[in-house]
């Protein structure tokens, strides 16, 4: 299905130019840090003021979906396919170089150039339950179905992974010549998100946490 | 000191309208979640293509600091004073509501809009070392000294929080009316980063993982 894109950092407006070493052309990489992640960073422009806006969404093949409400001012200019940026970061450890300006954080991101897409209809309906499982997998069919009004309500935007850049950074510190022997220790530390004991609410009376939870990881 | 700034949300612009109870405008909540991050988010228009890039940060008092290179074209506009925002989320959590419409995620995040401006000279120097004091803390005198070359290469930038709002998602779902007898269950899965046992690097022979390191937390 990714076969006929290009591969990412191709684009003048993608090429990773600052740490080109940390570049990744690879879109399973692409895909695995998109499927590993929960929230993205959408960048929308309202009367030349951008904002940075943090959206749950899920990846879909070969584009990212997210949704927002239709009242919402800041989706409206998505809505009309205003030029954004999708950007995900996944924090993995800190690094600790001997030297401050070494130092630095481990992470995959991806960044996402385009214009934004409205879904309607059975695509629409379809794309809510493909965020809905990969926030939350298996739970789609122990809940309320959507209503129309609250369909109606929701506005869902698909951005093509057509135009992207991917870079990762891992494992220890590349040390500033010289620095070999300074007499600090170095390495680095992961970073990485658990889940915790789920929490039942108030209407939860006898009801054991679904199995599908339990098997829930991050 | 943060007692002459507008509360957050306070401006026309910074107004939560979208899930409005969520809104927080105490500042104590808004520099407790700066000082809990590692990475923001910051918006960048190049050629009307907006650009979403993770920076890592530092609160200063009623600032937020943040680096880059300075030979970064998407770092220039920022250092020229362009508009921007920088946003920054931490996932708390998965919330499990009886419908997909109720469902969420709980996060903590805060928004702030404006211009940075460029830090030089002393006030350069400082902020590298509150960056680096805020993910890293008391590494600082343990690493070797940045050297002229380092600091004359990094963009130090400062972005007032005058301009910003808070969000905070937190506990159970809220559901929607008819739906508290729908028989699933429901509540949240918290999530939380954890750091995971400091990875030596190569250049390490017997020094032991220094006692700052194993004080960190997330």
């Amino acid at each position: 299905m990714s076969a006929d894109l290009p591969v990412p950092g191709s684009t003048e407006r993608t090429r990773v130019r600052r740490l080109a070493d940390k570049t990744v052309v690879d879109r399973n990489v692409l895909n695995a840090i998109l499927d590993a992640g929960l929230v993205a960073h959408v960048a929308v422009i309202t009367d030349g003021q951008p904002y940075v806006v943090s959206v749950a969404y899920a990846r879909d093949g070969d584009r990212v979906l997210f949704h927002g409400s239709t009242g919402s001012r800041l989706f409206r200019g998505l809505a009309t396919g205003d030029s954004t940026c999708l950007t995900v970061t996944l924090i993995d450890g800190l690094v600790l170089a001997r030297s401050a300006f070494e130092s630095s954080i481990n992470y995959r991101s991806v960044m996402v150039l385009g214009s934004c897409v409205v879904l309607e209809g059975d695509e629409k309906d379809r794309a809510l339950r493909v965020i809905s499982d990969h926030l939350l997998p298996d739970r789609w069919d122990d809940i309320r179905p959507p209503t129309k009004k609250e369909t109606a309500a929701t506005l869902v935007l698909a951005l093509s992974l057509e135009e992207c850049s991917v870079k990762v950074g891992e494992g220890g510190p590349e040390e500033a010549e010289g620095d070999e022997t300074w007499p600090a220790w170095g390495g680095h530390v992961p970073i990485r998100e658990v889940l915790g004991e789920p929490v039942p609410d108030e209407l939860v009376t006898d009801q054991p946490v679904p199995d599908y939870v339990r098997k829930w990881t991050r």
